[in-house]
């Protein structure tokens, strides 16, 4: 019996019901409804029969749930309705007891926090999963010349390892945020009831032990409104698919037949419906594409909470599809860009013939100048003066005569550019920590290594 | 035959397959393909009867897709290649005739660009659906008075109808941008092959006829890379989103008890999980909830196109997601605003005290002092003065002494504010154009009818 | 006299104070000012005199604005209350007249649609000389063979010309954008006062004529709150910048060392501080950088929007300093763009070379098959299996033998590849309308110059 | 002299030049350069006496920065630049010196590094202000009861100190947020170089160590690209805007004359221009506006770093006015929420009234019978039915008869719903940890203030 005197109109509840999505918390609520029925005996509020009853009727409900047997009513508004009327077919009225002390408003905060923490920690492993793939192609690559590139054009040579673990700590960060969202996602909602809290005394400690959640909320109108946790898991996801977006594109540019520093594995590219000859770096082009996607999720789920007054908004059922379509999204993603980088092969020779273009030791010969005295800012402009010269006469910097560095660069004169444009002499040269060097790259993979067993989820 | 040597991964074709969205271009995609292989006849492309053929097998797949019994194949990468498979296991090799002249990259971009000219169409009808019932809503309340409020503040009366009337006018325009989406949407990609053109000197002028295309692209490159019309489409939609959102915020403030303009009806309201008396106006939050989801997609179709190079990448797969929800969003959002409008019962009388507040008349005592010489800036001071004293004392303005007035605002102690305060007559002062005087509203609800017979779809 | 006991917090006077940057409305707000005068007058609450009195106080102001010798007060919420407070200075109490019949709420709203009309204008402008130099750019490369990109893999050889005019008509869809921003804002709102209208029957066709706005608002309460015209300018630009970004990009990538097709003139690159040799597309990259911004904008409005109920609320100042830093950005931007296009030089022989590569002719090898009455899917899979040969041996497809085309695909066999993989031949084979062999060039070109015509601003 | 033969465009200039706004680095700029010449000293790049010339001339730009008497030169590019030209006018070419082994990229991301270090602390401090603020507030509010609501109805009664105590725990989380900002801007760039590294060991740790960052980069190239702390930030301003949007929203609600909850203060309210009686909101309608801004802030650096190839680009120059303008919004907007809310008064009197709804003690009447045995569903719906007959008869529930309520709940009959409904009882109902019992206040308020003494910044 409800208080209304005319049935639902078909439309709103096509807008109104989420079970078509929210299904997927299922196993949460079931896990949450178990926890509760047993806070409820404890409390005296179910006896130990009508506990062992209800945790019967879960139980079956989850083989419905897992075997796909389940079947929605049409009137089920939401996961939580129905298993609640699911589980009073199965054990009567009875049933109608293990809503005592909770309402929908804690009870769905509590389902999507559970959601967020394991989410959060699927996406720990798969970025972990990530870092370790991009130390093996470090250490595999670690002495592989490369342009490094600043605005795209070629700056100075680095190795090809010291390229790819530029990501690694971009992706350590990314499991930092998700961690920072589990933790977030760690404080439990449930006895906020509607917003008041509830006319029991209710265990939450106890239940909070139970769910892993690490402590309770401190306060019931904050608990029913909270979704920060979901906002600091999607920030997460948006940084970690920016970061995997810039990964995409730079494979995208590197198979080109411009660049072609690398070949993508047959089994992730594509071809055309009508150019027999592509061959396509799909899979780095939609990691690039994902990304406004996952930040179009958090921005969208900014917009939702804006100027709402408390407590609980209907509006909150908005949270779902974004977090959800943003952890497909980024889970998808992350394990794409594994396998994607695992069957990549690099173009040694290719690489190392660009990376030998004498134009990219030009701030060496400037430092070459600056430890004989000659200001950096001055010494600039004069190996800036060599660069034009050569350019403007189509010739590299050694092509220069012994006349024209004098007369450019005296200071130079001596010796000309000899030694240091010999290939190799100008990247082994950025010795500073963090830099390019080979000794450098071997201490960071180090490191890298011992970050990887650190961070272990 | 492919001129690859290993098949995809599954985790790239988890990425990469579109078919489980773009199955619903299914429809578009055949009566495309229809008309391209009438035109390969015409070309001496396809013979009569392989036309007769190709016809019978793409008549056969749309049954197939009409009774849900069209077979996806788990290597169906999309659904241009599906039909295309299904085609020649239909009619044999010569079903691979049909991909003559035609790239997956125009096909697809035709196929967009008609449901967006569909979809265009039925957003203009839902809106006009909407401005229609808004305006036999304005008619039946059309001297209800209410409190106009600026800031969330009462600030002057008006009446229901110029209240309601003011979403009229939104949405009209609202129905001019579809209407440029649909417009957008008009040029033909087909024919561009892949982004050069084809080989073959295609009619497009007849296939632009015959899919009801205005005119056909101008350059194959920008065809196969334009996405404009879908940016148009979801712009037009974001904004009517935004429209929507404002409309359902105030039915959830008007139907607060401290508002208590309106009654929800039974069929528009949801019930809370534990508190029996609650009347939710869920339809309305979610109208508000829904703006910022259309607006992420929006958003998120930018960042897809944000720095891509010329002419198709993958990532515009991406635009079909974001435009397949924000169409669905629309749809239904503008569908559950009609109704619910339709089934809100207003409180006439709770209106009118309200908007009896005499100091919604202090406006109108300033103007008063205008027509008596005072200049306004000096007029609105006098007035404020006496508002500070009713404030401060607890009273109404007519409640204050003529001495008082005298003190204060000596232009007015003559006849004081007494005709002026009397119910009604400061609503009706609202003369000029577009002003919410009775006369005005009814001269606005002849240009309502006049513009929704107009914009008739 | 206020009816408040108290001054303003500055801490308030901080977040509330508009002046700072609406100043740049002050043109706006003096010519409507000016008109709103005139009108008074016509309806006698002005006389002759003392529209004389405060047109010649407005006609000061407008010089001290003009040179620059304005003082804003510190007590001058925003420019509208500025003006009035010097106009009382200048003429005396008369000044307070100006309000008679008129809100800031109506007003701003006009001077915001005013400058929404006239920046739209401006767009036009620019976007029309950038497509102005889009095509003296394509007419001077009309025949300029490069490699045509899908996927960033080269996929079928173009012209330069074709590739520049893509540009030129996504610009033309930009300008009908704007123009319809244009559209948009040409309702007047002057004249609806706070929310409701006003008590004085106003002249409001003869304001609109004077301020050259189409029509009038229909509805007063719309009237206030309506920010859509600001919304149709933001999409109109967010669209046009994400143009930008993809032109930026495609320069830089085309500037750099291994695409090599263009060089930056001088004056729109940059160096590096610590690089002597680098030559930056910084123009190229903060176009590209720039379209996030402007769509910032857009969806800050729509943010901001979002769940506000009617009419006027404060929140709508914040339109103001997104719609103007969206202007200056697109604006700089087309000016930047025009001229970074005028100042490459391109590279003919680099981008033939690449632009004869072998590979891309592989659709027009199936097409021949095609024509000798092979079914395009099939001629697909043939030719696919000849590029992987090639490929796998390191060859290119005219380098296989006559036995291994005779084996691989026998249709093929009599007049192998010869003639066709001769240069040139298989970019002049895109004869469909649209695309890229020269004819059908030329033919759009002519059709650009009309377009560009018809568009002139 | 440069590698170029002309000079920059003007409109290039226009766009490329960040000083204008990069300007307020500069102390932060002055600072690392310090620090960055006594490390260079330590590395025998400089001498003694350099050192010393050096840190005079720096000490020099900073009195000139500070007392305002910097003049940029038209040619600085960005205030690097200017602080460079400057050092170079001050101590000759000596100044040119000081860019050794230090490229503007690792300068700028060390700059922005420490910009945002210091801004988390600002927006910590301010956040416990707030929240020091609200607990005040909920002290001297401690046992005022107010309705508490869901979906914008009465739901059930709260505390007005229970309700601004769950915007404390909001607040607290933000704290968290930008003290995990304030972390990731730990890590040292500088001497990263242009990407690589330099030539030169220079000591970092040190650096590090002057300039208190936590610890050094570990990957040149990661460093120079890495903007992760300036997303940290954004994210965390945009939640936190977000928050006091929903406080700004709801103290537009309480201060409308429907709700009646709240007095504004004058120094915090506005006039209308026109309207004399008004008192406006629009401090908190400001606070309400101003999340979306902060988020479009977010949304555009997420949309410039997409799809980015490492390692630097220009386009990470747009970093930097998202940035401030977010920092100058949230410290702006946290220190008026804070004045705002200590000039709010309440009216209890007001508040009480319409927490006694007796329809607010619904689910208490539910639980009376859930004590008795009926499961929660079942006393649901019969609750339920005696609201529809109230409801249907306009009449509370204690106006409903002994027999009516004997009819629709005989569970009831007995003692009716008397002392249930007795004004108080069903507020100091809600016992369960995190409740609005008065007990459960006392204890949460207890939280705060230690809550609030750990997290003093």
């Amino acid at each position: 019996m409800s208080r209304f005197s005319s049935p639902q109109d078909p439309l709103f509840q096509a807008l109104n019901s989420s079970v078509a999505y929210d299904y997927r918390l299922a196993p949460y609520d079931l896990e949450q409804s178990s926890a509760h029925a047993r806070m409820l005996a404890r409390a005296n509020v179910l006896s130990a029969e009508e506990l062992a009853e209800i945790e019967r009727g879960l139980s079956t409900i989850r083989e419905e749930i897992d075997s796909d047997s389940f079947v929605v009513a049409p009137d089920d508004e939401d996961i939580h309705m129905a298993i609640e009327r699911r589980l009073i077919e199965l054990v009567g009225a009875l049933g109608g007891k293990l809503h005592t002390a909770r309402s929908r408003n804690d009870q769905v905060a509590t389902d999507v926090a559970m959601f967020v923490r394991a989410h959060s920690l699927s996406a720990i492993e798969l970025v972990h999963d990530l870092m370790a793939t991009l130390v093996d192609l470090a250490e595999r690559h670690h002495d592989w010349a490369m342009p490094g590139y600043t605005h795209l054009q070629r700056a100075q040579p680095v190795y090809l390892s010291h390229h790819l673990l530029a990501y690694f700590w971009k992706l350590r960060r990314d499991a930092d945020r998700f961690r920072q969202a589990m933790t977030a996602a760690g404080e439990l909602p449930l006895g906020s009831g509607a917003l008041a809290g509830v006319t029991f005394e209710t265990d939450r400690e106890g239940l909070a032990r139970e769910l892993a959640f690490a402590r309770v909320s401190a306060n019931s109108i904050d608990a029913v409104s909270n979704r920060d946790f979901v906002l600091d898991y999607l920030a997460a996801a948006a940084t970690c698919a920016t970061h995997l977006s810039q990964l995409g594109a730079e494979v995208v540019l590197w198979s080109s037949e411009e660049f072609g520093f690398c070949q993508l594995p047959d089994s992730f590219a594509s071809g055309s419906s009508i150019m027999p000859q592509k061959k396509n770096p799909d899979a780095a082009e939609l990691l690039r594409a994902k990304a406004p996607r996952v930040l179009g999720h958090l921005a969208a789920l900014h917009g939702v909470l804006h100027g709402l007054p408390l407590a609980y908004n209907k509006d909150l059922q908005e949270d779902k599809e974004h977090l959800f379509d943003a952890v497909d999204t980024i889970e998808l993603s992350l394990r794409v860009a594994r396998e994607l980088l695992r069957g990549l092969s690099f173009d040694r020779e290719r690489m190392a013939d660009k990376a030998a273009d004498e134009f990219l030791a030009a701030t060496d010969v400037a430092d070459v100048l600056v430890r004989r005295g000659v200001p950096f800012r001055e010494a600039h402009g004069l190996v800036a003066s060599l660069v034009r010269r050569a350019v403007e006469s189509g010739r590299t910097l050694s092509e220069l005569s012994q006349a024209e560095v004098a007369e450019l660069a005296p200071q130079l004169s001596e010796d000309g550019l000899g030694e240091l444009l010999a290939s190799g002499a100008f990247i082994e040269s950025k010795v500073s920590e963090g830099g390019t060097a080979l000794a450098r790259v071997e201490e960071q993979l180090e490191h890298a290594r011992t970050a990887l067993r650190e961070a272990k989820p």
